[in-house]
């Protein structure tokens, strides 16, 4: 490995996506929660590249706002003039550089760096083509380039655009993606020769093949080149990457009741033995050990999730909720920014926010932590054993001691000392008959309508 | 347009629909929240009809209580003697009469007006043909009337049913749907003509093609023509149906994070840059504008949802909701008849019913409007910038003045004025030690059972 | 009927299941609730067998503990040396036993009753084979054994394995299933002039078809036979299933508005006019009578629901609940172990736990029946036609009289009289002022940090 040499990335960014019909940038567009431009350049990074650079167009204060955290370059293509022309920009971030050049296209976001490193290689296989070029069988060749590859072998003749091919070519099922490994080297100078001599007046990146005579081809399934030039293709790839995190969540031990139902985010970790049932959303964020069950319809983001740990249905994790060994979160509840420790349990109908939830702590149905007044958030402490009896309210900032019990429908804005009971609530009274004559009113009332 | 001949629709909706195995009429079986005859008429209505006639028999009473609000005649066909007998039925009704009659299926609920446009024309078209048939090719033709066409042209020369039909025509793929388009002045003239000297002993529609002599074949997709026998394929053309709709809704620019869970009623509007995220079911009457988010598992019905706002997860939205840009209705909310100024916030499990929220108003978890006393419905009214704790109850008819702030946990049976704090809870009291007796007894008890 | 010899059943039970990556036992896996190996126990109980053995291994306290309820055997495979030697060990079980074996695999679990019964019937028809072999045509035959069947007949020449076959019976796409009906008078014998001269060094129970000499075949569908090595195939099995039971559902009359986001429990009993919407989950022990209606989003388990009721959108009814006619459960409700009687209503986010509820009674949003102390469970009881109002507490054990009416927000500790009204709750007070005074002294606090 240590003999391969310095890698550039070129990501090509800068098309309008005019048929998504959004305000978002194409390329930021989410695949699992992430933008996928992201999702690529997270699959580039494998490769340990010198330099990265996305080249940027029309709306481009967007991208350059996302790919700045991750220390990526940009450059700009003031003008649409061609995929050849969009690299020709990257020449100047580049320049120094020595090594090969891998470019790819943000809106084909699933390359693997598999694939990648593949295509690398084959650049310093013995007969060192100056190109490699990705090509993949769509089911459905269509209108998509050609790549006429040489018989026996891998040697890439040229790249013929179908309404340029003849009927032979056009019987050729191995279809151009777009995405090259050059040689660095040889890169800018095969761009300088491209000409612009055609119906668009563009200049194509692919004309570099003839240009150099020394092309090889690599192929990759159809499902991991597939592009996104609508929101009918965003859905479509969404799913190709949900389909195969899902198989990766079985072959490693989860059990999916019904694994088309399951929506994981990219970076969720899912333990052995875990039972996810029917209609689960994970958000970016989310850990589940191993042993745990997430129940039917729950939404779980940003949350830590220990073995043993009953989850929903109905259940809604949001960040920051952390649910210790065995705890449980039943239906209808919200967690967030709060931790439940070992054992403790909150199984209807709360919300339960900035708090902490000491062990074996028993949150009764219908209890809300009121974190906020409008202003501020403050926490709940809750201590371990302690019960909190149903339709209460705990307004924060409050403390409830280690094995205090409060009495169910309590307003509790004061802390409750350990071991005791607190009550906050009307005494019960009875107006005796009141609901019959309310009833006689309330019909003549009706019927004198 | 204008020199287009006039319309009458007759749709043929007498047959029993035994294989529902359902109390109610086949035809009224709904696709996306509404009756399948309505779709059906829906679609015709485009063509302006002068006269529609629905042709009833077994549970006539259902249907003619579906089509009376929209206008349609009916016409009783008292026995089920085939379809040219039940066409026949619609002669009254026709009566003085002249102009293009198509004849429709009600369970046959997905045919486009573009294709009843299409069949129509081609009755005027230079050759001017009686009858224009409507054609198929299904996955499998199995024991489909075949269409034999005349070679190199679209002239109809006989449909034949499979059992009376030869190889040959068996091989022929083309079916025969039963839709038809009919010149007026021909129909009952050729309809006079059917015999019934077959093993059923009934009147079929199919054979005015050969009495006429002068057909036409029109074809029109699968999916479009799917017919509704049972339950099953009512799955399938609600699917199709579906498939369609959110497809369309990609292309105007929303995006639809897992499409296939996705449902809409008939009448969804749905704006650009919309996210629906997982499972997300529409009701009737529901309008999304643009940049709006319905989160996932939320149902929605009868609903405005402005630009910016943010539905769920699992919000429901019932008639009557309409939240105004940049309002929340977050998770395990139901609002009912209940409008959400800008900005306004009711995030967690809370009832909103019948009333009115102002500006920026919050509404604390667990609260709920309480609207109903057994007989009557009353209003609650919340001022803008009003913040109302958790777990409160609002006895309507009741108004939060603007600004107020209700304390979490209080039961509001009063008006509470602008700008000042309402309490309606007990006060807190501790018995120190109770805790730890009560659990001490508890155990005593539990050991000595 | 009373012809038929008696029967044996054998399933073999004994792999580890690696694959699987589980704690559980493979042929524990649950498939619509219910461990796999119990459904195949299941549909071979409808063979009323005299006796049923199940070969255990690895795990095998799993797996016995399982089946000792139902009254099978097991024997122990103690080493894994083949599936005729695995056969091998039911010898002791079998003893004295006269009759038919039916040998099937603990993990292909949905082989039906009609399709053993076919393959016992088989061994008994005029040319009396000794042995009958299931085969299945895949999509893909990949690297299945062959079965090579005489022409123009089903008499089975050998099972060849893949590695072992010519190219001629490659070509061959009728494959093994593995099952196998025998003579039992012959069974053991042939077992006993197994080698275990191959490769692996194991007794192949296939081998006893070529020992035989009299071999007959009987053909399944693929989806019939399908195994369970891993968590993919175990989703799989998962699908065909309710696939199957969806169909089902929708012959028998139930309108299934999105059948593939139905998930029916193995005994789940649905009537006919039944609508169920989207998403909805059933787990064991439900039954929904005639023309009730199950909104989206509803997760039903061990429930009763009668004719005319409706549950959800988002209710959660479990074990115990039962909804006489004409009740409602909607929206973020949870019902155990409580009875609805007639025309009861609990609409929106309630908990009702060990609770009877009188006919036509209301139950207010926010409900919640305390039931448990942390210890104990007890009884809510709520008279007919009472109303409670929204937000309320029954701390339980408590009853509600008839017709009584509990004001919003109380919280009830005491038994109610009927007719009555009971409050529990603060007074209601003012503070005038006082939320203008907290917004800006908040607004300070914010400005100056």
């Amino acid at each position: 490995m240590s003999s391969q040499p310095p890698v550039a990335i070129v990501v090509l960014a800068a098309g309008k996506g005019t048929r998504m019909k959004s305000d978002l940038h194409k390329v930021l567009h989410p695949i699992a929660g992430r933008p996928m431009l992201l999702h690529l350049l997270a699959s580039a990074a494998a490769l340990a590249p010198e330099r990265t650079v996305v080249v940027v167009g029309a709306g481009r204060e967007q991208v350059e706002a996302a790919v700045a955290p991750l220390g990526a370059g940009t450059a700009h293509q003031a003008e649409q003039l061609g995929t050849g022309h969009a690299v020709m920009q990257a020449e100047a971030a580049l320049a120094g550089f020595a090594g090969d050049v891998l470019i790819l296209y943000g809106d084909v976001p699933l390359v693997s760096a598999a694939t990648m490193r593949e295509m690398l290689d084959r650049l310093h296989a013995a007969d060192s083509p100056e190109v490699v070029v990705l090509g993949f069988r769509p089911a459905d060749p269509g209108a998509y380039g050609r790549l006429i590859v040489a018989p026996g072998g891998d040697r890439l003749e040229k790249i013929v655009e179908y309404k340029d091919a003849s009927d032979t070519e056009r019987a050729v099922d191995l279809c151009n993606t777009g995405l090259m490994a050059v040689q660095g080297e040889r890169l800018f100078a095969l761009l300088a020769r491209l000409g612009n001599a055609n119906a668009a007046g563009e200049y194509y990146l692919t004309d570099v093949v003839e240009l150099s005579g020394q092309a090889a081809v690599i192929e990759a399934a159809a499902d991991e080149v597939a592009g996104v030039n609508s929101r009918a293709e965003l859905a479509a790839v969404e799913a190709t990457w949900q389909q195969a995190r899902r198989a990766r969540a079985m072959a490693e031990g989860a059990t999916l009741l019904a694994p088309e139902t399951v929506w994981f985010a990219h970076d969720t970790v899912v333990g052995r033995d875990v039972t996810i049932a029917q209609n689960v959303v994970f958000g970016p964020g989310v850990e589940v050990a191993d042993g745990a069950t997430i129940h039917a319809f729950s939404h779980v983001e940003g949350a830590k999730v220990a073995s043993g740990v009953e989850v929903g249905p109905y259940a809604r994790l949001r960040p920051g909720a952390v649910l210790e060994q065995g705890a449980k979160v039943g239906n209808f509840v919200e967690v967030k920014n709060a931790v439940l420790h070992a054992g403790a349990k909150a199984n209807h109908l709360s919300y339960i926010g900035d708090a902490e939830v000491g062990a074996k702590a028993n949150i009764g149905a219908g209890t809300i932590t009121c974190n906020y007044n409008g202003y501020l958030k403050s926490r709940t402490v809750i201590g371990a054993g302690a019960f909190v009896g149903s339709n209460s309210a705990l307004v924060a900032p409050v403390t409830i001691g280690a094995g205090a019990i409060v009495a169910a429908g309590s307003i509790i804005v004061r802390d409750v000392t350990e071991d005791s009971l607190a009550l906050a609530r009307g005494r019960q009274e009875e107006r005796a008959g009141w609901a019959a004559r309310f009833r006689a009113s309330m019909k003549a009332k009706k019927g004198g309508q």
